[in-house]
């Protein structure tokens, strides 16, 4: 029998078998009336994920090129603008702005380091603030999950748009796009939302429409996708087969109701902290209800954890993540947005305790799996 | 009985169940080594269908994304560029370029004509030059296909670089990326490549490569995809399942013969023209065997061409397509690049006759479909 496979990696994720028959259905054309309806449910549907009444702009792209969309709308050459990161997405964010001749003010933290308000707020203050604010919902790279309400309002405060990389928290954890007065919320389509890589999408206000700047765009322009879509169109082919899954994938998200999927993402997250911890291994990301979205776990002294990777989806079919950047090697991350529940975890967690104890590293045996169903078990709040 | 559906569009096209197949098959990690064997072979067949040496770079965008990679890569605000229009598509490549700040020395056509090498080598002598030459192979909106070969010389001769855009010719007629000496090739997956739209892609000359100017750009960056690429990485999520039904694709294409693919697309436009012909219509695309892309037909007078497109569509649920801008209501359109044969030909005839007859139009009945059959069969060459 060939392995069986398990992708626990923060995205791509697993894609449910509904979106995947759905990526198999013939092609209709983008502007047949067949299509309409599907293109038209699916803003619809994105928006209520986004909670906002503003427009979500689709394209095709990753998350990446969706976010490229935000700097080279917000982005006038010379103009100020802040950029936190705390890890391998925020530093790319940063990298982007610059690269689009911003005058960027980085407001660089130690990766898994957790951005607080008060430094964003001073920092805004010392420089004399910033067209826009630009933070990580989700650091992948990390887990950590920040405080976006908190982190938005101090940009508020001082004027700033404010934009958001929600790529792998969207449809995860709460982002209430319009009551925390986000101005441009940015994800994809393979992370929480259940669905191949390739289409990128950015609720945008309406006040981030007003203030677009000067720098060249074509393909990412918000005005022209959000004229196109206003008409049900689109200003570009747009990547039909993906937009008809994210449409089922919306639904089940829907279906089982936005505040029961953000529950069952902390009792994920939950699940997978307490059954790393119960094999006596230590946390990356934080031990918060918040971060729900990755678990990074350090490598015990003397295991190298490329090895733990290799392991895990050579001998048992199962993908997780390792470290990136200045992390590779130090933590692995264990990724639950998505298509998940705690089989998943424990799956994983019993494999990790076989390849870590076949590695010589000094864990608990036979303790993780109860303990994470036990903790999925407990109810929130 | 729902009705069955024929998608005659000039792109997207109608995608072979082998590859709806492979996009409905579970998401595999970009990075996981079973994925590396498909990129590989993806990237490979890609270089064969281009005829190129060179690196041909994936975009998770639409072929104008993948044009507009093209622009930001070879465009310096201020710079001289020629580029050549003479439908809807080549001006999208005037605009884009003005919209990256080149300086734009505009060649336009009326929409239909073909463009001349004299022409173009007339302009380059009379402005001094161009740092690139743009132009368009297949002009989806006409359905005119310009000597590219011819064209590029000409580019060539006066020291400029060759950008072309492929996206609905690469795979349905001969495009020599190398022998012609072309520097950016442009295509996307849902026209003869036959996969769902998504993908786009270009083949970039080492001249093009050590051309890049300073317009801002990160998602569209060639230098960050070449050498993601190299090896065997990708700098962003790619549409992992859209790279492996493209693959499969692509083994289709070349399993029949790349000649063989080339001759099938001459002979489909040939049974569309004869056929056209023989009902009294006027053809509105050349009557030539290079245009074996889109066949294009003037509408009877006191005709609607929407009213065709419609009654094509909602009586038979077959999909052509109708003119684009200045020829909208004038001409259809009907798309044989990709996965087509004779029968979907004929299937498309009977049934125009049928709804122009039913129109009021006066057609000649009951030849159409037989003069198509004959021309197909007719050996080429």
């Amino acid at each position: 029998m060939a392995t069986k496979r398990y992708l626990m990696t923060p995205g791509p994720t697993p894609v449910p078998p509904q979106v995947l028959a759905a990526l198999a259905e013939p092609i209709i054309h983008h502007r047949a009336p067949e299509f309409r309806p599907v293109y038209e449910q699916c803003l619809e549907q994105l928006r209520t994920v986004a909670r906002t009444e503003s427009d979500v702009l689709l394209f095709g792209s990753s998350g990446t090129g969706a976010f490229e969309s935000a700097v080279a709308n917000l982005v006038t050459p010379g103009e100020r603008h802040l950029v936190v990161s705390a890890g391998n997405f925020g530093e790319r964010w940063a990298q982007m702005t610059a690269a689009y001749g911003a005058d960027v003010d980085h407001l660089r933290y130690a990766w898994g380091e957790i951005p607080e308000p008060e430094d964003v707020g001073a920092r805004l203050r010392e420089s004399g603030g910033a067209k826009a604010l630009w933070i990580v919902h989700s650091e992948t790279s990390t887990g950590v999950v920040s405080d976006i309400e908190a982190l938005a309002a101090v940009g508020k405060e001082a004027g700033a748009l404010v934009v958001v990389d929600a790529v792998s928290s969207l449809g995860a954890v709460p982002c209430e796009t319009d009551e925390w007065g986000l101005d441009a919320v940015v994800s994809g389509s393979q992370k929480a939302l259940m669905t191949p890589p390739g289409l990128g999408l950015v609720a945008v206000s309406p006040a981030a429409l007003a203030a677009t700047g000067s720098s060249p765009r074509f393909y990412f322009d918000w005005e022209r996708t959000r004229k196109a879509q206003a008409k049900l169109d689109a200003p570009f082919t747009p990547p039909i087969s993906l937009v008809a899954g994210l449409n089922v994938a919306l639904g089940l998200l829907l279906g089982e109701g936005l505040e029961a999927v953000f529950d069952r993402h902390v009792r994920l997250g939950r699940a997978a902290r307490e059954g790393a911890k119960a094999m006596g291994l230590e946390l990356f990301s934080p031990d918060d209800d918040r971060s729900a979205v990755v678990t990074a776990v350090r490598v015990p002294d003397g295991i190298d954890g490329k090895e733990i990777v290799r392991t895990l989806r050579d001998r048992f079919g199962i993908t997780i993540a390792g470290g990136q950047g200045e992390l590779m090697g130090k933590i692995v991350r264990i990724g639950h947005i998505g298509w998940f529940d705690v089989f998943d975890i424990t799956t994983t967690l019993a494999a990790l305790e076989l390849t870590l104890a076949e590695l010589g590293a000094d864990v608990e045996r036979g303790v993780a799996v109860s303990r994470a169903l036990a903790a999925f078990e407990h109810a929130t709040a």
